[in-house]
This record gives C-alpha cells, sequence and structure tokens, in this order.
C-alpha cells in the first residue's frame, strides 16, 4: 500500500496547520517504506515537522533507514541535533554508520560524542573499514550463544530478549575462547531435542566473509548458497556483525547501476531526481574526454580527405561502416561484462571467450557485409564500392567482436571494474577502425570507383 | 570453498573408473552450490555417473536446483527417466516445475505420470501461470497453521514436521475459512507467551502479492519491505505459495541482465558460455535492423554530397557530431532507464525528467560546442567551421538529451520495456539529427567555408 496523492496533500495541510495528532492517526497503518516515499513530496520546513512526529510514533528510526541517500543526507543535515542523535541511536549500527558517514564534520563530532560510548564505539569500528567492504556494511545486532547452552536454554535466552530484534533467523554459536564455530537456524532449534548442546544441534563449517572482503563478493556468496544472512568474521574467525540479505539486495542493485554506469562514463549521483547542476557537472569531464576520442577519429578520417573529394559517395556510405561496428562492439561488450558480474566467465576461459566473440563478430561481418555490398551496388551501380563495403564490415565487425570481449577482460586483469569506460573505448576503436579499413581500401581502388 | 583443479581432475579419474565410492568420499564437506560447479567441468558421460552418485549421497536434488539453466536443460534430457523422476520429487515445487518444463515433451509427459498424484497437481498448478508470473516461481512449501492454535501448540507443530523444510522463517496463519489473515516469524513466536493464540501474536495486514502478478514487480516489494519471503494469494486472499528472497535474488539478477541486453537488442540466451552458432543466430536478425537505421543516416548525409564535394574536410568533421550527441544519448538513457528499473522515476514526473534531461544536453552543449568550435577554428583556421559546429553540437546535445530520456518513458507509457532496443533508437536519432544540422548549417554558409 502507498500513500495517494489525496492522503500526501491532507498530510502537508496538516503538517503546516501543526495538526501533529491528526498527522499521527493518518500515518497509522503504513509501513516504514512507505513513509520514507513522502520525504519526497515534502518542502525542508515540512519534513522537519514530519521527522518530530514520526519521532513521536517511535517510527523515525526504521522510516529514516528506508529513506534514498541522496535526499537522506539533506534531511540529517538540517535536524537538530538532540532529534538526530536520539534517531540515529535507535537505528541498527550499520545504518547508523551509513548516516553518520552523511553528516558534515562538525556535526558529525558532536553526534558521535552524544551516543553512548559502547554505541558510539561499535559506529566507528564500522566507519573504520574500507568504503564497499563487508565491514562497513555489516550489523552487529546479532545473537551469539555458547556451544554449551541446551537448545532449551537457547530458546529461553532469545524469549527474554529485547523484542526488537525481530530480524533474527539464525543463532551463532561461539565456543569457549568466543571462536564462531557454528550456525542453527532458529527452525532447527525449535526441532531440536530440548536438552541438547548447541554443539550438537548447529551446522557445522559455516560460511562466514572475511570484513575487508568487497561487498560485490559478499552478494555472490549470499546469492550461491541462498543465506538469508552472512556472518562477518576477521582472520581468527572471531565473529564481528552479519550481513542481512536485504542488504545484500541493496547491494546488488547497486553493483548493477555501477556497472551500467561505468559503461557509460557516469557517475552514481547522476540520477533522474538529482538536481541538473549535479548531472552536468558529473558528466562534463567525461565529455570533453570523449572528445578527444572522436577527434582522434576525426582526424583518421581527415587522413582521406583526397579520396573523399574525388569520390564523395564515400561520406555518404562512412556511418554504415562505423554505425554497424559499434553496434555490434556494444553488443558483446554488454554480453562479456554481464558475464563477468555474474560470475559466468571464469578467469581461465578467457581466451575462448574471446576467440568466440571474434567469431561471432566475423560470421555476422561476413552476412551483414553481403548484404551491405548489394545493397550499396544496387543504390549506386558500382560493385567496386559493393566490394569495398563487404570488406570492410568484415574486418569492422571482427574487431568489434575482439574489442567487445577483450576490453572487460583485460580490465578485470589489471584489477580495474571490466566495465570501467567500455562503451566509449570500444566505440572508438570500431569507428577508427571501420573508417581506416573503408577509407584506405576505397583509396586503393579509388580509380574504380569514380 | 569450491573445488581446485586437481580435485577436479581426480573426480573425473574416479568417475572413469567408476570408483562411486571414493567420489562419494571426496564430495563430503563440499555444498550443493559446489557440486553444481562441477557439471561444467564433465563430458556428458561423466554428468551422467555423477548424478547417481549425487543420489546415492542423498544430494541430488539440491544440486540439481543450483545448476544454470543452460546446462542443466541437457542434463535433464539425458538422465535416464526412473532416476530422473525420483530426483525432481525431491525438490521443491517451483524448481521442480521449473525443470519440469524443460524436458522435451514425451519425457515431460513420462515423468508427470509417474509423480505422485499431489506432487504433479501442485507442479501443474504452479506451471499453469504465466512465466514471469509470481505464480510461476512460488513455491508450495510452506508451513500454515490456524489462528487459534496457541504458540505452544504451533512450536509443537513445527517440531514434528519433516526436518528437510529448514527454510522456514514465518508461520502463515488461516482464519476458520481458510482465508490467510497473518503472519508469525519464528522469532516472534518463540518470544510469545506459549498460551496466546497466534491470532493476538501474528502480524496482520500481512503483505502479500497476487499470483498474477509480474516477477519483477514481486522483487521490488521484497526488497521495499526487506522480506525473508512474500505469501502468493488469489482474489480472495486464499494462500497458493510463497516465494523466498532468494528466489528473488534470482529474479533481479535476471531483470538487471535483461534491461542491459534489451538496450543492445541482445537475446538472453546469449551467454558467454553460449555456444557460438546460438549468438549468431540471435544477434544476425538485430543486426539487419540496424543496417537499415544506418543506411538512413547514410541516406541523410547523401542528401549533402555535394556541398561535401565542395568542402570536403565536413567529411572529417562528421564523426564529431555524431559521435558526441550519440554519447551524450547514451547516457541520458543509461540514467534514465535505470531510474526507471530502480523506481526512482515515478510516472507522473516524467515530464519534468525529460525536461531536465534536455536542459542537461543543452547545458553540456554549449561547453562542448564551445571547445569544439575552438578546436576546429584552431586546427582548421577558419572560423566559421567553428561557428557551424558549435551550433551542431548544441542542437544535436539538447535531441540527444531529450532523446535519451523521452524514449524509454514513451515505451513505459505503451506498456512496453523501456529498455527495449533504446541504444540503437536513440544513437539513430542522433546521428541523423547531428549529420543532418552539420551538413544543412555548413551547406548554408558554404561560400564562408571554402
Amino acid at each position: 500500500m502507498s500513500f495517494n496523492e489525496v492522503q500526501i496533500d491532507l498530510i502537508r495541510r496538516l503538517l503546516r496547520h501543526g495538526d501533529e495528532e491528526r498527522v499521527a492517526k493518518a500515518l497509522d497503518k503504513f509501513r516504514p517504506a512507505e513513509l520514507a516515499d513522502l520525504f519526497r513530496h515534502f518542502s525542508a520546513s515540512e519534513q522537519a515537522a514530519f521527522v518530530q512526529i514520526l519521532v513521536d510514533v517511535n517510527q523515525a528510526a526504521e522510516t529514516l533507514s528506508e529513506i534514498p541517500d541522496a535526499i537522506l543526507e539533506e534531511l540529517l543535515n538540517n535536524t537538530q541535533i538532540d532529534l538526530l542523535t536520539s534517531i540515529l541511536a535507535r537505528m541498527p549500527t550499520d545504518d547508523a554508520a551509513a548516516a553518520v558517514g552523511m553528516l558534515e564534520l562538525e556535526r558529525r563530532e558532536r553526534v558521535l560524542n552524544s551516543f553512548e560510548a559502547s554505541f558510539r564505539e561499535r559506529i566507528e569500528h564500522i566507519r573504520n573499514y574500507p568504503k564497499d567492504s563487508a565491514g562497513s556494511i555489516m550489523s552487529g545486532e546479532m545473537l551469539t550463544l555458547p556451544e554449551n547452552l541446551t537448545a532449551q536454554e537457547a530458546i529461553d535466552r532469545i524469549r527474554i530478549l529485547a523484542k526488537s530484534s525481530e530480524f533474527i533467523f539464525y543463532v551463532y554459536v561461539l565456543n569457549d575462547n568466543g571462536t564462531f564455530v557454528g550456525v542453527v537456524p532458529l527452525r532447527r532449534l525449535i526441532s531440536a531435542q530440548p536438552d541438547s548442546p548447541l554443539k550438537e544441534v548447529m551446522v557445522t563449517d559455516p560460511i562466514a566473509v572475511l570484513a575487508n572482503e568487497d561487498q560485490e563478493k559478499v552478494a555472490e556468496i549470499v546469492a550461491r548458497y541462498d543465506l538469508l544472512a552472512v556472518p562477518v568474521v576477521d582472520e581468527k574467525f572471531f565473529l564481528l556483525g552479519v550481513i542481512t540479505v536485504d542488504d545484500v539486495i541493496d547491494v546488488m542493485k547497486a553493483e548493477a547501476t555501477e556497472d551500467m554506469y561505468l559503461m557509460q562514463g557516469l557517475s552514481e549521483e547522476d540520477r533522474v531526481y538529482s538536481p541538473m547542476s549535479v548531472s552536468i557537472k558529473k558528466r562534463f569531464p567525461w565529455m570533453v574526454l570523449n572528445l578527444f576520442s572522436v577527434f582522434v577519429t576525426a582526424a583518421v578520417v581527415g587522413l582521406f580527405e583526397r579520396s573523399i573529394a574525388e569520390v564523395v559517395i564515400l561520406a555518404t556510405f562512412m556511418p554504415v561502416v562505423a554505425g554497424m561496428g559499434g553496434n555490434g562492439g556494444n553488443q558483446t561488450l554488454t554480453v562479456v561484462t554481464r558475464g563477468i558480474a555474474l560470475g559466468e566467465l571464469k578467469f581461465s576461459d578467457s581466451k575462448s571467450a574471446i576467440l568466440k566473440q571474434l567469431f561471432v563478430g566475423l560470421v555476422i561481418g561476413l552476412g551483414i557485409g553481403l548484404i551491405t555490398g548489394l545493397a550499396a551496388y544496387l543504390w549506386k551501380g558500382n560493385p567496386f564500392l559493393g566490394l569495398i563495403l563487404f570488406v570492410a564490415m568484415m574486418i569492422n565487425m571482427t574487431v568489434a567482436g575482439f574489442t567487445g570481449a577483450a576490453v572487460p577482460i583485460f580490465l578485470k586483469t589489471i584489477k580495474q571494474d571490466p566495465a570501467l569506460g567500455g562503451g566509449v573505448i570500444v566505440t572508438t576503436f570500431t569507428d577508427i577502425v571501420g573508417f581506416f579499413a573503408f577509407l584506405s581500401l576505397a583509396t586503393f581502388f579509388l580509380q574504380y570507383l569514380k
């Protein structure tokens, strides 16, 4: 369920009139994710009033956890410090750490200093891990129990825990040294003989990730083993936190976006809803870089100005060879980049993957080259033009297949993101090769084209 | 943990020598997802022997559920019918239904007829839902209990259930009419007063999806509300099944791939590991379609052959205007398409989103046009050439911004996938507009360019 326009209008009016009670009533039955959506529609002062109401109905921490970063950052920096501190203190540590990271420096210090020492410590612990690492997205809220506890004792312990931690579906088991040794799914705990110790009930040899592991890798592991949460440990298998599947889903979305964005040289902050100035500022440098690449292409064409002057029809067919190469290259690039992201391409197979794409390019180039050559011959009546287009197309499509596969695989080999700027690299390559192949062949056979 | 090359070689040798016992021993400690990986390395006969061993160690159903479709299809159609039937009967219904769908027609009938009546019915029920609907990916394995049961009675029921259903974290509560009325997370069940009835413990007004809902929408809901599983119901809120978060993750991956693929006119089956013939067959028709679009572009250039013949420098600068427009258009397209996929663009905002991208294009066009104009002037010494390039670039970048945003939004409006072929539509548009703007301006001012 979501709010409709009438409801949103009503809430805004109530907010402006300071009728907190009726707003609180209108919010009843809605969930944090739905409440979070409202912020998009509010002015800064409406947002402030709304945050206060959310605090009153005890929904602020959960709702703020669901607000998209772009909107949250402004909100956090505009909220009264005391209010902010009390909200953040109720968030899971991973969300609180992320929120603290969005605060302006001075504000951040003040908020951190207002936290209870133990909470502050946990937040700073998470913030010490590098961006996009497992440690930076883990939550410290988890249920650990000693291995000698019986199943019934474990259930009794869970009973007396605070109600808040409802997102508990696994119990993590530690041995006497405090080392992480096993996992008991709640379902299994219930079914176990009440007097069996956890060490006999637990799944041993549990899957875990190191705190420095990249979040993309963590997402891969959770997806591969169908986990609901993955424990984060240090080298000595000391349990540091857990990453739950809902956070993994966020990581997966962000990584898919990143891949699509990197191929086009886009910045993460450049969103449909971000201000125009951000889009312009972020895209401009990339466009300047692009300009270099098209000028190089132009210089290649420039080499053949004399041929074009003599046979101007060449200019007409320039977009044909280059355009098809660009398309073929980008298709290959997409297949290979996505294959790498999904783990479909293991590193050992790179050579055959490149060869395959090269041959696919060659075969398609043969077919498309034939059609192009014939079409050009029928259109302009010159068989040599057709022949040259046929050969140029074949060369360019083969190179497109090779480049589309080789660029992301090469980037991966040198430990760069395989999607990095691939679209432009490949298009520049196929443009240059396409123009060069076509125009140099044409120059060689110029007398037959006149 | 995964198998290393030495281990894989060893297992293959043991398989060929029929030493099942030692293979079974080598598999100990590995998980289904890891065992599934092995199939990629095996020949057909090795696969067959391996399946038999997996059945013996009771891992076949779980392992086969983890094999990628492309490999699974062949395997299923090569496995002995009796063996196959017994494996599928142990799978969760959603995986079994998907597997049945991969079988050749005659084989499928035989397998379905060998199932127990109730299992067969559940499979056929799932298979009746349209592809990519919630119903087609739901599993029938879930725990439903009447609302009048007490918490303790519920726990006792769970205790005596088969061990197999370990992926249970929610209890679904039905009223006397069998209508779905609430959910109890296991954690809450344990903490509840033993004698409170479920209807007092449960979360009422539970989130659920209709069986005909699109799977992409289901994924959105699971992500939005941080669910571990979402119940699937009919119009009368009768519970049909559940979709677990691990299946949702698979849907999300597939949908992200689909978006990237659609933009480039690629088919889902065209993967890094798919046979060359598949890639060729799937890409060729799209390339032919493409060929039309580049020929239209060529025809536009052809209109200006006389101008180009007089001022051949125009041919040199053609790739500059078109190339930059293509890049700008594809950037915008990526931002908007991704924004739609992530639900960042609500339909009501389309007009402002298009306007924003148009203005971003205009501003970047101004800047890039200035640099281009200056660079061309410095390179070729003709201020008019610079001026024409400046204006053409501005026009083309503005159109690129508009098209990149309008194409996916328009496709969404007419209920098509917003990513559908966007890359080529946008590139064709910016090529044509770019060439036309540049060459028609040049023709108008031709005397100053000579």
